[in-house]
This record gives C-alpha cells, sequence and structure tokens, in this order.
C-alpha cells in the first residue's frame, strides 16, 4: 500500500474530524471540497427506503454539478422520515454557508446507525474546524471520517496521461458489507481533476460502477444508503474528454482499475471475511444469466460455510447455480477451481483431494464456472460466512 | 406429539432397516407399500441438477400410479451421472422382484452425500430383510430409514371424515434444510387411503406443498434431491374424490394442514435453528409480490442474525423488503412483531424496547409486514442463522 501522502488529487482539498457523533470519539465528519465547481456524476441504492442523504443527492446531481461533499459516520439519518430530511438539508446549510458557496453545490452522506436521528447541533458545531482544516493531504483523514466498522481504510489512486496533461484518479471508500450491522454501508467518494463531459462522466461512472461495487457482495444485503459519487474539477487542463474522444477508453479503463480495488478492499473487510472468493461465470447465453448464476453461487450460504471451512464441496456450487430457475446444460457444465477442473460431464472427481487441498488454503480463490452454453461471462467477488459474521450481526445491538 | 403407535394407514405397511450405508449403523434403507396399486402424485426440485431418483421418479409418476417407495439415506446419488442412474434402477428392480410388483409401479429417493456411487450391492442384500418386515406398524421405521442429521423425527396424521367413511392421511419427511451439509434433503412421503382422482390428487398435492415445503427455508438453498411423493389407494372406501366433489375441500384442507405440520417441523429442525420466525407480507398487489419479498426478508442473513442475537432490528427487515426490486409506498408500509407496531410513516419507534425485548425470546415470533397496496398476502417460515449453522455447514467435509 502507498503511504499515505500520495493520496493527492490537483485542485482538491479534504478533511476530516472528531464531532462526537460516534461514541468512540473517533473522526466521523468529513469535507471533500473541489477548488472550483466539478462535473459530478452519483450511483445510489435501488433500495426503496432510502436515506434522506441519498433522496437529496438524488436530486442536486441531477444538474451534473458539484463542489463539495459533507459526510458524516455513526449515523445513517435512514427511516427518519421529513424530521431526518431536515436534519440533512440543515448540514448541507451550515457546510455551503461555511465554504461560501451555493447550498445546492453540496453533496452529503450518512452511514451508521438506522433510525436515530443525526445530532444536527454537534456536526453545525463541528463544520467550523472541519473547513478550517481543509488541505491538500486531507484525504486519509476524510477515509477516516466515513470508516464505521471497517477494519482498514480503502483509497487508491491512478495517475493517466490524457493530451499530455497528467490526469489524477482517488478514491476513498468505506464498507465491511453491502450493508452492515444495522449501519447502512456503502460509501465511495471518486475525485479526480480530468475535465469530461458531464454525459461521459455519468455514462463511464455506471459502467465502472456495476462491474466493481456492484460485482461483490459480503452478504447479498443492500443497504438504504449506498452511494458513489464522482467529481471532476478538470483542472489537469486536458483535452475535454467527450463521447467520441480517443482518450476516453484510457480514462475509463483507470476508472475501473481504481474502483476495482476499492470494491475488492470492501469484500476483504467484509464482516468476518476470512477469504475472497472469486466466481467467474463463463459460457452463458447472456450477461444477465452470468450475472444471476454469479450472484446465487456468491451468496448461498452452503457455499460460503464450505469456503469458510475449507472445503472445495463443489456439489453446493453447481447446485446453486442450477436453483435460480435457469435451464443449464447439466451434461456441458464445468467447475474449475483456479485451474483444476473438479466437475464436467455431470459428475464431480473426487480423486483430487490433495490438490484442491492446497488451493483451500489460499486467500483469494478463482472459481470459474462454465455453462457451455455461450460467450458471455460475469464476476463476483465474495467473502465467505464464519462464525465471526455471524457473532457482529446477532451481537450488534440496536 | 402422538405416540409412535398411531402412524397408520390402512392398506400401507412400512418398514426400516440398516443397510450399511450410513457409516454410524443406523436405519438407512426404508420402505412403503401399498396393498394395491395406488393413484399417485410428486412434486420434485426445480434444480437443473437433478439427481438419479428424482429422474427416475418424475417419468414414472407420468402414470398416475404407484404402488411403493424405496428410499435410502446415506447417499444422495447425485451428480452420479448415468451410472447414477443405473444404480437407481438396480435398486428398483430389486424391491420390485422382492415384492412381486412391476418395476415401474416402484418410486425411489435418496439423501446423503452427494458425489459418491449407491452402495448397490449393499442395498440388495438388504432388500429381502426389508420386505419380510414389512407391517402395518412400520411408518416410525421408516421415517427413522431417511433421516439424516435430523435431530428429531417428522411424522404427522390427520383422520377426517368422507361421505361417512374415516379417511387417514399420514406423512413422513426428513429435512434439516432445504438443503444440508453436501447433503441431498427434503423427503416427504404422504400415505392416504382416500379415493381420489389422479387430477384432483395432484391439484390438491401441488397446492398444498406450495403452501407448506415451498413456504419455509433454513438457508434459502434448493437441493437436487428435493421430493415429495404421495399415495392414495382408496382403501376407505369412500365416494370417490374428484373436481367438484362436495368433500374436496376437506380433504385439502387436512392434507394442507398435515403438511404445514411436518414443514414447520423442518423449520424447527434446520440446521443450528433456534427460533422458528413466522414472516407475513399482507396488503400486497399480487402473490407473486408478497412471496418474493416474504422470501428475501426470510433468507436475509441479516435479518436471520438479528433473531439469533435477540435484537429487534427492524431496519434489517424494512431493508430487506425495500430491496427486492418491486415499488413500495414507502410511507405506507407498517412493521408488526406480534402484534407490536414498530414501524411506520417511514420511521421505527424506539420506545418499545422493553415489550420488544419480551417478544425476542420466543421460540416462534410472528413478523407482519404490511405493505399498503393491495389484499394479496405470503407467510414464510424461516430459522434463525447461528453459530452453530456455520459449524455444521463449514466442517461437514466432502
Amino acid at each position: 500500500m502507498e503511504p499515505a501522502d500520495v493520496y493527492r488529487v490537483p485542485g482538491f482539498l479534504a478533511n476530516g474530524v472528531a464531532a462526537g457523533i460516534k461514541a468512540d470519539g473517533g473522526r466521523d465528519l468529513s469535507l471533500l471540497f473541489s477548488i472550483c465547481p466539478a462535473t459530478a456524476a452519483g450511483v445510489f441504492t435501488r433500495n426503496c427506503f432510502q436515506a434522506a442523504p441519498v433522496l437529496i443527492d438524488r436530486e442536486r446531481i441531477a444538474t451534473g454539478i458539484a463542489q463539495a461533499v459533507i459526510a458524516n459516520s455513526g449515523c445513517a439519518n435512514a427511516a427518519t422520515g421529513e424530521a431526518g430530511y431536515a436534519d440533512a438539508l440543515a448540514v448541507s446549510r451550515a457546510a455551503a454557508a461555511a465554504l461560501g458557496i451555493a447550498d445546492d453545490l453540496l453533496l452529503v452522506a450518512s452511514t451508521g446507525v438506522i433510525g436515530h436521528r443525526l445530532p444536527v447541533d454537534k456536526i453545525e458545531a463541528g463544520v467550523p474546524g472541519l473547513v478550517a482544516g481543509l488541505n491538500a493531504g486531507g484525504i486519509p483523514a476524510a477515509e477516516a471520517g466515513i470508516m464505521t466498522t471497517d477494519r482498514f481504510p480503502k483509497m487508491a489512486i491512478r495517475k493517466t496521461v490524457i493530451g499530455k496533461r497528467e490526469v489524477t484518479l482517488c478514491g476513498i471508500a468505506k464498507g465491511a458489507g453491502m450493508i452492515e450491522p444495522n449501519m447502512a454501508t456503502m460509501l465511495a467518494f471518486i475525485m479526480t481533476d480530468a475535465q469530461i463531459s458531464r454525459e461521459a462522466l455519468d455514462r463511464l461512472f455506471r459502467r465502472a460502477v456495476d462491474r466493481s461495487f456492484n460485482a461483490v457482495t459480503v452478504d447479498g444485503c443492500m443497504s438504504t444508503n449506498d452511494t458513489a459519487l464522482i467529481l471532476a474539477n478538470g483542472v489537469a487542463g486536458n483535452p475535454p474528454l467527450d463521447r467520441g474522444s480517443r482518450y476516453l477508453g484510457r480514462f475509463g479503463e483507470a476508472l475501473s482499475s481504481l474502483l476495482g480495488e476499492l470494491a475488492r478492499g470492501l469484500v476483504r473487510d467484509g464482516e468476518g471475511a476470512t477469504k475472497v472468493i472469486e466466481i467467474t461465470v463463463e459460457e452463458a447465453r447472456t450477461t444477465r444469466d452470468a450475472r444471476r448464476i454469479a450472484y446465487a453461487v456468491a451468496n448461498s450460504n452452503l457455499v460460503k460455510t464450505a469456503f469458510f471451512g475449507g472445503d472445495p464441496n463443489w456439489g453446493r456450487i453447481v447446485s446453486a447455480a442450477g436453483s435460480v430457475g435457469i435451464e443449464l446444460p447439466v451434461d456441458r457444465v464445468r467447475l474449475l477451481f483456479e485451474d483444476v477442473e473438479l466437475f464436467s460431464a455431470g459428475t464431480g472427481r473426487q480423486e483430487l483431494r490433495a490438490e484442491l487441498a492446497a488451493i483451500m488454503q489460499q486467500q483469494e480463490i478463482r472459481v470459474r464456472l462454465k455453462l457451455g452454453m455461450g460467450q458471455r461471462s460475469w464476476t463476483v467477488c465474495a467473502s465467505d460466512l464464519s462464525f465471526e459474521y455471524v457473532k457482529i450481526n446477532a451481537h450488534y445491538h440496536t
């Protein structure tokens, strides 16, 4: 991992402070600020029950322009009704006033316990210090301020060259699960100094999110607060990226790679995770089919407990794949752990025990299920299911 | 629970013996036999990967007539390819010969480890003793022969009167999960002396299975061997039940009640289960919607661990309901634990802590989610998710 000081993006300032929202006194209030209004895009939870900050961001992001993100941990401001919506607006107002920018250039995010009112007074009291401390090296502090039960920070950075100008992309995320113990979870904020049109940014960001954050799972649960935001402030002075621009692919690759690293961090740090399982469904007729089957395998408790126990239980994987309602050519389906084929022609190979035992000891295990139906594929990264997951989630009381 | 001797159905004989398939030497081979060919219906796993006995039964049940069921535990005969299919035929042949009936009047079932060949020689050696010991009081022995990790037997009986004749329905089941630790699981065999047409039996049985075995979940996994069979031998001499017959509803109710008791037993005995949670989704627009939401809640690991931990975590239930892709009227949704309403108008009620704590101590907890959209409902019974579940499933090695 890079030293913390590398996480800098030209034209962005950041900070994270302790405002007294978390009981443990840790950092719980973060701010990301662009020195000029930036092109912005966002992807949000599809849960019907959306937390107040998600509702506000969805309205504001429609303009395609934003300049700052204020986020707190310790309280999700979810299931708080109209009062919670007003609370989130009050926070936004306080931050905008302190920054001297228009209210609707602020995006807001919250993560933490569901069903509790946001301590607006504490946040308002914390804002002056938060703004005063903004600095170019403040991204790690901002990351600290959005972490909840995360065991390690998730930060990533990429640099690329677009029309002879260096362009930087940097992201921070928090997770520990799609949804945490009564916490509303996944947040990711990406900053880049690229100059890019709103349409191109929106399209590339959605695609990258789909193949990263939407392709990982800890427990298959979707939170009320999941939010991914990107701000592109154009400070790099590159030739503007737009549909059809020759550098668009290069920027898109850097963005996908960045989000991929952050998403993988979420799985590694999944609640109770001891292993990362990369499940690729290949030779599907459609991407949709590949995705449904990959998720069915990734979210099967029997598969997840088998990996936790170190058991190469191909029967559970095949059975999970066969249960989603997609007709499979049973005799053509093949299953591989790394490069070892352990199921084909409708039967498993019991004699591979020793080879498989070694693979099952790995921290990251690649599983491939070849359907023999077509050319589409999908990969999902999943954590295993351990005693620790049950412990965290059973013993975290509301 | 009734004494074991009550489990008798006129015209049915049963037995269960130890044939040496299970390592522990317990009963592992069972036979149910009707003194005359019976009207028969079956419901099977929809998993694409179907075990050999399922393939055979699906062919044979198409005639609507059967006279006996031979079932073994200790080996699922699943993922065994063509050899496994031939093995199942050999078992059927041996039993039919010993019983002196036509081969295709035999139904077969297997449960146990996936991917191992059936020990046909042991089964063939066990058949003479199995047949010789058939008796009217043998149903509990047959139940013992199909149990695997089940902690207690699941047997149920109902009697009703149809046209002045007493009609008996009796069922045995094995489960311990929708699918067990590498075991292929749910088996249920129902015997009745009712006289009923094939069409009526098929329709009533499917409906009853749908509202019982298809409305329980332990881990959301569907096995390769799930099989539910019913044989009706007509010995009761009741006026034949057929479409439009005035007693059809009465028989259907008895059948549903019988299957409901067996299904509830599967959940109570679910792997690691400490609680049974009955989740009813009410006021849905369609039954399909109600069912999808009920299953999303019932299969959420966050919901299941919360119940294990005794935490009345309404946020997780509401979040699971909101995540399935059905648009919900967030302000009208209400959530009740027993008769205590703990969520409505988009907000939870934190002040109910004491009342809820008492409910969370119950062995069986009724949860109702009212959607405010329509009139349809669906109920799913689920077990919680405990350390024991992880232990059983992580440490059971193939």
